[in-house]
């Protein structure tokens, strides 16, 4: 997939310079200097050679085949240079140069004549306004970036050329091997998805890391995450998640940054590993890149001195690793060699006189252990110990280690040179214990999610040509709200049960439906213009008699017809009272990146003033409806409390996955809640007693 | 303060030992080779001369004043070595012998035995089982570290030695300068209070950085540490605040780490910073010690691409900084020179090809501009900029700013040299953006903090006879629980207002007293044994007339004999039932550490399920009171939601004032809750309708 980005027999560098100020010289440099095997043809009308390679006047001149094109040519010049490139059999094209949708809307029609043009030709473009791509493994450096990193096994993709140039630049410090950097640039054409997914297929990329300010096509995204996220990690930055950095990103590149309820479920239901900060980033790279992923969740800390090990104990506590005591046999090996102040607890204590034979002994009897999952290794450079000499015994065990190793040592200047044994031994080490367990923190979490059953969908029933029916009716009024009774036929459709109801139009009608549906009732306005009924004094609830209809039929179109003049009244609903039951909301919403979105919350306060709710992307498969129903603090309420009885989380799950449906088979639904879903005790179902629709054409 | 500990005239180090293995060498050794300009006095019974210093057989042969002993012998001869600083004159003492309270009962007993001692002979001491003290100003280095650190403004005291070496060495390798190191060890008799104190006396410390397991005297430490804080920052990072990490520390020092919410709640009261994680406390350290205040939260960030600027607007929305927009006449005055393409909102984006120049520029502009109070400067090393050059013109710039400046540059290879400029400059850099960010929310925390006004207090008239008659009652009947009738004295004793409520011992009284109070009312059991009345069937409530009081009392009373036929009945209570409240929970708990912990939450499930509480260590100030009622997420619900009243926050914030100095003035109250406060609409007080008191002999 995209081989000639990466792989490719021939590179023309269009635009390519003899002056060094160009940067159509760094790129045909940076492409000559770090070994790059096959053809290179610089692209000059006024130059014979540059960089020691024959330079063609235009691509049309090249003899032989171009897999690959680098612009790097002013703005206005790069549709000639597509033309030529299209009229050559050139099908991948990396266009460096900016000016274009960054700029505002002159270079956005720019752009969209250039992708046109690209279509056209049947022409792959990345970029434009990137800073190009390498291929440690074809030894490519088609970018202008300033240096080359080693080979190794992180691909990195990136909205930000800066980020780039960054991550480049810590990759030399730090000697971290990569496999491939690719800078997205506007994404005109070739979007981080198809990226992700060569990445998926190249067998020189373990780990993919991921910088994203907005992304392009979200379920499409997602499909692809969900499916390389199987092989290979996927770690993923994303920025402007907050208002001021969603505008920060949009006078960046005029990205829409997208909610950030919409992101963290979208990378929790495709498998993405979400790094929240750049340091996580890091961290997190060094440790998949280079260490197996842990078999479960116990974790054993050694260490030679209290306080660092307390940290990383206390890190520990809050993720999902588990500090297990250290089992008799392990701490018998232990005792054999260890001087009895140790603390064969975990964190094993191996105290402030321990050497690097100490270290050694140790991991090797942790190493053995097949409870234990994961090892730390922390150190505090007291003079008995010389830090090179254990990070060199750790280097030797870990090769053969089955199970993942990370290292913190504290300090800098005495342990700077274990550090440096640990980056070239490919040994994730960190300068703080609680980054260490961080890391392997999310190791292990990848490791739950690689082990989930496949997805399970479950499909409904469901009445579309009714559906269809009444939003065309709804349309055709000019209206974008549903009324009750529409709703409630949409509802129908979807087979979610409803109470009871029907309109009345005059007190005596409201009477006898009430005494048809039986007592107690509700009653509600019924209108297309009255949306919240209840501040309106539009509804009345537990009316137990005849009386009690009469009053409420008057007072509810009084109250509207004094509060709403406008409002037309189509009568009032008289409904079944639901008595029994616990109130919650189920919701769509929907994300500019990522379509529909669900919503789940308990009724009332606790979505409105506990801000207490969970998102998830539709579709839903029953374990994320059922993860999503978990998630809430007020979760706890639903299975009872106080010796109440459990409410149908059956019966949540079934709604959830009901509207996920309608979701996904009505794209015009802007916005849909049903307020309140009352859920009846276990086993009983739950009905949806009122619901609130919006359309668009 | 503790003067003898760091500038002596004279320091004797018992125990000096020419062999360079042992530690009473390296000890000597520190002492002799860093400058100290005092006298020096090694005493080795079987030694002439140790370094170049005439050696001594024990401290009498000594001629002059000994001001400070530094003691390395074995624990079974530290006695003995105390008896002679107590002969000879020395006030002074650090024992870095290990060997006491941390190895187990023996030891503790021998520490206890080396306290009475000491104490006899008016000895301060610090340790045993510590690294020792460093004091740059002194040029002393009365430890058995490796290295000496540069002079500087940080002060640090730590629990644990290693973390002494960690920090040392991380202050070796990045430069950074400090005033004192303090190894507090077992904290036998000077603890984390005194060097608190003793720092901020201290003219060379400007900012205090301590590492704490555990805590010795918690009303102490938190009045110190109100104190110090008002001059000085106080950054501290707790160890052991999980369960996992508390058995760690507990294994290490025996020491009991107290409960998170009381570390929490006494660092919030008494000013101290809480670093989060090692990397804050460095991050913390060097921007406190190197910066001004920022007068405000407004931030500004100049950046050379856009990826980072957003990571630190993120990163700054989610403090308590604000990204304003930056004001005409400034943006004016950065178009002079700035290209086209630059962004001047905020972040200020000077893009990609900004050399040095650039940023001195801006950052000129910038730091005029009165309404902005904090500078954030990102670089990446594009290839138009040279890090250093620029690194440098913000070094002179910072020199005079009258706002903090800091920074981080991206990457590693490119920017090291930079970074050093900084540490070079005392200009706090960061490895990335949100740790910057992080850094600078610190220092405005810390600001707000100085700018509160001093702490108000109330004082309630209350009858305190009468509680300790009541509680002296309790005892005498062996009970630790007070039963409803005891509890209802206490809180009238401090001036609550109760339901009116009598018991009744027959059907025939209660009916009796109901009509008295008024319906309706609510009956519950009175009995010494049934704590929880409801779920035994002890409780009746909305009972309206005289057959239901009947009724009532015979369920109740034949509910308990059914479900606890051993149980005590007095008779039931007939109480007034208030009608209109919101519930509350009010409660006194106490940690270990800093005894009376005063809770507050809404009732039922905001409290039991959705664990929204508010914690603050008794006394509490008005303004405590005041912030721990905001400080729940269920608070909107007290301000009135859906046209609800508001409720009486003045009725709730005196029940939290009264039931404060209860705590206080009555330190045998081990745990109580009025459950629930019934807080009335705004100007209408508040009931206590039901409580639980438990006191201890």
């Amino acid at each position: 997939m995209l081989q000639h980005f990466f792989n490719p027999s021939s590179v023309a560098v269009v635009g390519a310079s003899q002056n060094p100020a160009k940067i159509g010289h760094d790129i045909l440099n940076n492409i000559v200097r770090y070994g790059y095997g096959g053809a290179v043809y610089p692209i000059n009308p006024r130059a014979q050679e540059i960089l020691g390679h024959k330079a063609y006047p235009d691509l049309a001149t090249v003899p032989s085949k171009i897999d690959l094109a680098v612009v790097a040519v002013p703005a206005p010049a790069v549709m000639d240079v597509l033309e030529q490139c299209g009229k050559n059999g050139v099908d991948s094209v990396i266009v460096i140069t900016a000016g274009f949708k960054e700029t505002g809307p002159e270079g956005a029609r720019l752009e969209e004549r250039l992708a046109t043009q690209a279509r056209e030709f049947g022409i792959r473009i990345l970029g434009p306004n990137c800073l190009g791509v390498i291929d440690t493994a074809s030894a490519l450096n088609a970018s202008f970036a300033a240096g080359m990193p080693l080979g190794g096994h992180i691909g990195f993709f990136s909205q930000s050329g800066a980020m780039c140039v960054a991550i480049l630049d810590w990759a030399l410090g730090e000697n971290v091997g990569f496999s491939r950097f690719v800078s997205l640039g506007n994404k005109m054409d070739i979007s981080e998805t198809e990226i992700m997914l060569s990445m998926g297929q190249d067998e020189n990329t373990r780990v993919i890391l991921g910088y994203l300010e907005s992304i392009e096509d979200g379920p499409r995204f997602m499909k692809a995450a969900h499916h390389v996220s199987k092989t290979k990690p996927i770690i993923i930055i994303k920025s402007g998640t907050t208002s001021a950095g969603a505008k920060a990103a949009s006078s960046h590149t005029g990205a829409l940054a997208g909610s950030e309820h919409a992101y963290r479920a979208a990378f929790k239901q495709s498998g993405i590993i979400h790094a929240e900060s750049m340091q996580a980033l890091f961290g997190y790279a060094i440790a998949f890149a280079n260490q197996s992923l842990p078999e479960g969740p116990s974790l054993a800390i050694i260490t030679n001195s209290g306080g660092p090990g307390i940290l990383a104990a206390d890190a520990s506590d809050r993720s999902s690793l588990h500090l297990t005591p250290i089992r008799k046999e392990t701490a018998d090996r232990l005792r054999e060699f260890l001087p009895p102040t140790a603390s064969l607890y975990n964190p094993i204590d191996i105290i402030g006189d321990a050497s690097h034979e100490r270290y050694e002994k140790t991991l090797k009897v942790i190493l053995k252990d097949q409870l234990i999952h994961a090892v730390l290794i922390l150190l505090t450079p007291t003079a008995a110990v010389d830090a090179e000499s254990v990070a060199r015994e750790i280097a030797g065990l870990a090769k053969d280690a089955d199970k993942p190793i990370v290292t913190a040592f504290m300090g800098e200047k005495r342990v700077r040179g274990a550090r440096k044994i640990f980056q070239d031994h490919a040994i994730p080490t960190y300068d703080y214990p609680e980054d260490a367990v961080a890391a392997l923190n999310a190791m292990l979490r990848y490791r739950q999610w690689l082990e989930k059953p496949e997805k399970q969908y479950r499909r409904f029933e469901a009445n579309t040509g009714k559906v269809r029916k009444v939003f065309a009716s709804v349309i055709k009024q000019h209206r974008h709200d549903l009324i009750e009774s529409e709703a409630r036929q949409i509802l129908k459709a979807y087979g979610f049960r409803l109470p009871e109801n029907r309109i009345a139009r005059t007190t005596r009608e409201a009477v006898a439906t009430a005494s048809e549906i039986g007592y107690p009732v509700v009653m509600k306005i019924a209108s297309p213009d009255v949306l919240h009924k209840s501040d309106m004094g539009g509804v009345r609830v537990g009316l137990e008699n005849e009386a009690m209809v009469e009053d409420a039929f008057f007072e509810i179109t009084s109250n509207i017809q004094l509060r709403q003049p406008r409002a037309r009244i189509l009568g009032v609903m008289v409904q079944e009272m639901i008595q029994r039951g616990r109130e919650v909301i189920l919701g769509i919403t929907r994300d500019i990146q990522f379509g529909p979105m669900i919503m789940f919350g308990l009724g009332g306060i606790y979505v409105e003033v506990l801000k207490d709710v969970a998102f998830r992307i539709a579709p839903l498969s029953v374990e994320e409806a059922d993860a999503m129903i978990r998630d809430i603090r007020s979760f706890p309420l639903l299975r009872g409390v106080r010796g109440e009885a459990p409410a149908d989380i059956e019966g949540i799950l079934d709604g959830l996955l009901r509207l996920s449906q309608m979701a996904i088979d009505f794209p015009e639904i802007i916005e849909a809640d049903i307020n309140p879903l009352l859920v009846c005790p276990e086993g009983q179902g739950a009905v949806a007693v009122d619901a609130r629709i919006t359309i668009h054409e």
